[in-house]
């Protein structure tokens, strides 16, 4: 069905007109855009990487993945790159274009307005710099892009810009299970009246799909994460790192699925688990050969002082487990990419609580989607 | 781009994968389809049309048009059919197929899980019923496919169930117009702070995109029509019927440009007509060969005693026009499909207010979306 995404190796095959339906437009609007623009870690984090690591920039080619609004590409140029790349799939790319010149740095950052796979450089470059992060890391599969850039374009010796990404893991506690339990129980009542009335009033009997009913928002309620910003004092166990990506080195193949074993040891007593809280963070270290001198990071944890745009992902757990300092948590996680939208992610967390004792309760499946 | 729609001649020429993104997924979920069975001014005026009107489906073959849940499809059964080909493009097909045969009609109700354009029915129909009808009528097009299937499958005798569509336009007051332009203003006063803000922390001055954010914000808070269940003591002028559409003749081309000039005559004294709205209501009266026993109305016009999902479309006039009992307001009224998307609307008002002096004042146009 339709044109297919082409030319890099292990890309996914998908239809480039619902990809943008589904996908692309967002990024065209310019409210969207200053969402990203004012989330001030994020842009505290990009700004100091590259301002104060000028080195990696002076008088280098640059290329910018999915450039927005061009900011970055902008930052760039004003550190002392000879040129910049700045590629952008939607129409945002004229604003970024006219944002350059408004900067007087038209000269330097070159707009085009493409997919990063349909892209053809006059050179190959010094440094890729890319905002691809989603929720989760992951979610948006935008990193897919990034990959098919540095292996056609970034030199062998370049930088990447974050050079690293790390996806954490921690259990919460949060009342936010028992209010989706009882939404669901709501809608459920609301359905069954739903079906009586059916019945009396239009003579059809609507019950046999009561359960395809409770299935669906089962999904909805309880099987697709959240987003949020926690308070740290909601995490009750050490946070556990599920994976690292050496951003100079990933495969699509590797970010494809994640698995882990992880050890979640419980520092709270005489509470429950009532979900997961996942989060990323990314590392601006330059490469062996070429480190920043000043290096930044950029977390999306939970953080009292207020969060990112990304916030966490909460996968709830459903009853929610009751745990004392001292049990661990031994967690098999496994996040794949939806079967019918790349973009998405399905995740499947097996939960098994090692008590103080040393004695195992027996495993739970949870499986969640981040849609 | 992809592959397209075929067969029915007039019918847009779109990709079936965004198609699907875009549109047909809402209609896979039970939640939504709930929405539409409790809508009861809906559900009422298609049981009483079918339940009164057993002629018209006794012995007979009968095509539902989007099926949905399967529900008219069972009516028909019940009231004597003999044949009912239910089309639904959705997995909401499998559904469908459970409640026919919950409600004991799975010899009667045959689903066909498919786009119509693309059905071949055993036979020619002596009915077609469909609920078609999106916001304002025509909002959806999905008309167009029922005028598809009428074409290759409805016998000369047929009858369309609905037969009669109506489009009304009204001049209304209401303070959601001072408070659109509030939280505009609202929202350029938050641009400015960050454009301040952006340049202060990060070097980068954006106020060369001042001019397009405050366009997509127009665009959004005062030019994008706005769902509404009215009251009618909003209304301060005479209703005038736009359009009447008899299902039995109506073309494609017929539909795909609405123009129309009215007369609103004014009702209220020292008042302002701060929007127009838009409705509609549809007739179940038969064919002239084969009319009605009992002729039903279902109109989605503000209500007292509540409302439609259906609601009313409320398109903005900024400034708003003051008027006086005696004047009239003549618009001239064009609807006619989105350039990018052929689903949704865009429509053009130009209103020129002759007050009751026989003076006319210079005519204003408006221009809005239907999202």
């Amino acid at each position: 069905m339709g044109s297919k995404e082409n030319g890099c190796a292990g890309s996914a095959q998908v239809d480039k007109g619902v990809d943008f339906a589904n996908y692309f437009c967002t990024y065209g609007y310019l409210y969207h855009q200053k969402e990203m623009l004012s989330d001030r870690v994020r842009m505290d984090a990009y700004f100091h990487a590259v301002s104060r690591n000028k080195h990696h920039f002076r008088g280098k080619a640059v290329l910018d993945v999915g450039t927005g609004s061009g900011i970055l590409a902008i930052w760039c140029a004003q550190a002392g790159a000879r040129k910049v790349y700045a590629v952008e799939a939607t129409k945002m790319a004229d604003h970024a274009r006219d944002l350059a010149k408004e900067n007087g740095v038209q000269d330097i950052v070159q707009v085009i307005e493409a997919s990063m796979e349909d892209v053809t450089l006059p050179e190959k470059v010094d440094v890729i710099i890319s905002e691809w992060m989603g929720y989760f890391l992951l979610r948006e599969s935008m990193f897919d892009s990034v990959i098919c850039a540095r292996d056609r374009w970034l030199k062998p010796d370049g930088v990447m810009y974050p050079s690293h990404a790390r996806m954490w893991l921690a259990p919460i506690r949060s009342g936010i299970t028992d209010q989706k339990m009882e939404d669901l129980n709501c809608a459920m009542n609301d359905w069954h009246s739903f079906v009586d009335e059916t019945e009396a009033h239009y003579g059809v009997n609507m019950s046999v799909l009561t359960k395809a009913y409770r299935e669906e928002h089962e999904k909805y309620y309880l099987k697709t994460s959240l987003w949020c910003n926690l308070d740290p004092n909601q995490i009750i166990g050490t946070p556990a790192m599920i994976k690292e990506i050496d951003c100079l080195q990933a495969t699509v193949d590797e970010i494809r699925t994640i698995t882990a074993q992880l050890v979640l040891p419980i520092n709270a007593d005489r509470s429950r688990i009532s979900a997961y809280a996942g989060w990323f963070d990314v590392q601006f270290k330059g490469s062996e050969q070429n480190p920043a001198k000043d290096e930044v990071e950029l977390t999306t944890a939970p953080d009292a002082d207020g969060g990112t745009h990304w916030g966490q992902q909460v996968f709830l757990l459903n009853p929610p487990i009751r745990v004392n300092e001292g049990d661990k948590v031994l967690v098999s996680f496994q996040m794949s990419r939806a079967k019918q939208y790349h973009r998405l992610m399905d995740i499947e967390l097996i939960s098994e609580l090692e008590l103080s004792s040393g004695k195992r309760l027996p495993p739970i499946t949870t499986r969640v989607s981040i849609e």
